[in-house]
């Protein structure tokens, strides 16, 4: 999936800041950057990271998300971290046996893209590599996030926790804009131009004698007609298969039992 | 996000098919598996692994996820590989000048459980390292899926974009369907017992002196009311409020000038 454009400048919209309590690996904090930098997040806060920052290794698994990992910001402690925002989910992958909502990243993302989309701000926090968020932690969050893994094999590390909800923000933030690309669909065919291919096409089954009886010929124009409109072809595809049955046509001369004229 | 449940096994639901062409590292090859398992797939295909099958890197790299290491099947070419798929999309990151539908994880997630779930067999294609899937190989397809990505930022490596569709699939095909897990909520307080909050509330206000006029209780407690409503509470959060207002309301014996009858 190569395919960053060098010509394209990061935009930094309004979005959640992603908090990483106590991360002990560099390489996660850096790798969580880059999964942050794919669906367009930027606000990375470490919450008393162990080995300090900077963090050489970071950097280098963050493998170019500069303009994350730049923006950086250290806390001694998670109130501090979440000071700012008013909206805050906690990641976890187990029950608390707290009182609090549990949502998908869906739901949340749909959520922090209302709040964020009315001028509010929005967090979410990531536990510790070894056991993840402790309770007291948790009760800061308005709501528990957790993704809807296989029970049996649910270990995600961080940095692809970050990927998951980092893509459901840009999914749901970019609803209805469109994809980084689309192809060329061409220009649809006219009803015209696709009843001209149908009937070419009929003209030329008649002279192959595809048609056993001349009382089968309407049912089996009408199943082809319909079969052809289903697919949605472009003007370039209908000239396409309009050369494609001309060639066919004069491959063979045959005999031609039951000609029908146009429209019967 | 740890959290395996060691006590339950794996579920194989009827799933798509991940398919990689040429994959060159076993390391990649591993991680893929390892998010396969994370979000239920099960079905990996791989065409023509430059480094043959098996491939202890890749068993190394899939932590565990030996229910998909041990099913993968190999191929000598893509057309072997999908012969008995019905519905076949294609990952790309760049445009391909095809006539052909792009489409988002979410959409192609949803199609896919529809089509599974009909009875049909689905697959997804994941290109090389390097360079992707080449055009051929993408106009096998039935349509070319590309994730929402940051276009200044877009590089994902193939773990990366297998967890992503594989989270989309779970998500899209356990639809309606309960979480990992959820936290108990309580039971809900009756509209008897949250009149009941509110009522000692207000008396205890007014013994505070909380009301500067009596003119102004009634719509300050109408607002009361509503934030309390909001907020949803259950019986055992309404006893704990009660005790903490009959606690505050002990604390200090203050003159009450405008003592007000309940309903007025």
């Amino acid at each position: 999936m190569a395919g960053t454009d060098t010509s394209k400048e990061f935009v930094f919209r309004p979005s959640p800041a992603i908090i990483l309590v106590e991360p002990q690996l560099g390489e996660n904090i850096g790798t969580a950057a880059r999964a942050m930098a794919n669906f367009g997040l930027w606000d990375m806060r470490l919450v008393a990271p162990r080995d300090g920052w900077p963090n050489p290794k970071a950097v280098a698994a963050a493998a170019k998300a500069d303009h994350v990992i730049d923006r950086v910001q250290v806390f001694d402690t998670l109130a501090e971290a979440i000071a700012d925002l008013t909206l805050v989910y906690a990641t976890t992958a187990r029950s608390r046996e707290m009182f609090k909502p549990v949502i998908g990243p869906d739901v949340a993302a749909d959520t922090m893209t209302a709040h964020i989309g009315a001028g509010h701000k929005a967090g979410i926090l990531f536990g510790r590599e070894r056991w993840g968020l402790n309770n007291e932690e948790v009760s800061l969050a308005n709501a528990i996030v957790t993704l809807p893994v296989e029970p049996a094999f649910a270990s995600l590390n961080i940095a692809q926790a970050v990927l998951v909800l980092a893509y459901e923000w840009r999914r749901a933030a970019l609803s209805g804009e469109p994809l980084p690309f689309d192809e060329d669909k061409g220009v649809p065919a006219t009803g015209e131009e696709m009843v001209g291919l149908v009937e070419q096409l009929g003209d030329a089954l008649d002279r192959s004698n595809f048609f056993k009886s001349p009382g089968k010929r309407p049912g089996m124009m009408n199943n082809i007609r319909s079969m052809f409109t289903r697919a949605g072809f472009n003007q370039q595809e209908v000239r396409t298969l309009r050369g494609i049955i001309a060639s066919l046509d004069r491959r063979h001369e045959r005999p031609n039992p039951f000609r029908v004229k146009k429209g019967e």
